[in-house]
């Protein structure tokens, strides 16, 4: 699928038919993730793949707007890894550039995806730890939920002129 | 061209030949990156454009790493504006996408770009507000500096299997 219809038809996909997804697609999801830039080059990001029906149905326990994890055949939760970052505080623009990445080359397979918030929400935060038994260095950042969409998914385009301004803001 | 070889063939650009990048250009970009998720779809980000040459070559004092910028036809200063969150926190993630499907709009139209981070780092904060005269509720987070490649890109995959683990991280 053309870059610019992936970016435009990738929509939050919150419904899912009961196909699961393959080991190759999952596999093609992580590479597209992983491939994306952080500073340094420093790739403080790691991948939990949630395909245990039993798991995926405790995991809409993290966050109130995952309820569709439960019926859903996979989610990935994407954490950054503190001890890998080489420029301290980076990791949350790394890890949401590799979960953009991850959404558009779902969209692209023909895959629906929808991005739930984890962090900065401390109560998230603490019940994915719980949940998927974390380690200390690796915070949850965000729930990814994904599945074959049982919609079409319209084209869409937020371009808004009012908040585009030319060389000086204040002029 | 395809999202997956968009996602794999988009690299740090540094070196830009001198044509200048169209306005038709720069429109794809933007609606591009307005068109990234957001934490209740909040889109809280503003884009500077800068095409101005003596701004440009002014733009490196805002970050060591951004003397590219000097020599660039274009930079795009993406910034979360905090009046526009619906979930306090969120926008540098928000932000982040928005600028992850800038990278590969440009990719996918032929254009090479470098993303130079500003946010957390204090000065470059403080430094990019009185260079670009931003108001206060405006936080530049990135500076993405983009031209027409003066060379090709390789395919890159940095996929790195103890970086994923399956349904519980320690068992």
């Amino acid at each position: 699928m053309d870059t610019l219809t992936a970016i435009h038809t990738r929509r939050s996909v919150r419904s899912y038919t009961p196909e699961p997804v393959s080991e190759e697609e999952i596999q093609t999801l992580l590479e597209a993730a992983m491939t994306a830039p952080s500073a340094g080059n420093a790739q403080p990001w790691t991948f939990l793949v949630i395909t245990d029906p039993g798991l995926l149905a405790r995991t809409p326990s993290v966050n109130p707007y995952a309820g569709m994890a439960a019926k859903a055949p996979l989610a990935i939760l994407v954490c950054g890894d503190l001890t890998a970052e080489k420029y301290p505080g980076f990791w949350v623009q790394d890890c949401s550039a590799a979960i953009q990445n991850l959404l558009l080359a779902a969209r692209s397979i023909g895959l629906g995806s929808v991005w739930t918030g984890i962090h900065p929400m401390e109560d998230r935060v603490a019940k994915a730890k719980d949940l998927f038994r974390l380690p200390d260095h690796l915070i949850p950042l965000g729930l990814i939920v994904i599945g074959r969409p049982k919609g079409e998914q319209q084209h869409a385009n937020r371009f808004a002129p009012e908040k585009v301004r030319r060389n000086i803001w204040q002029d």
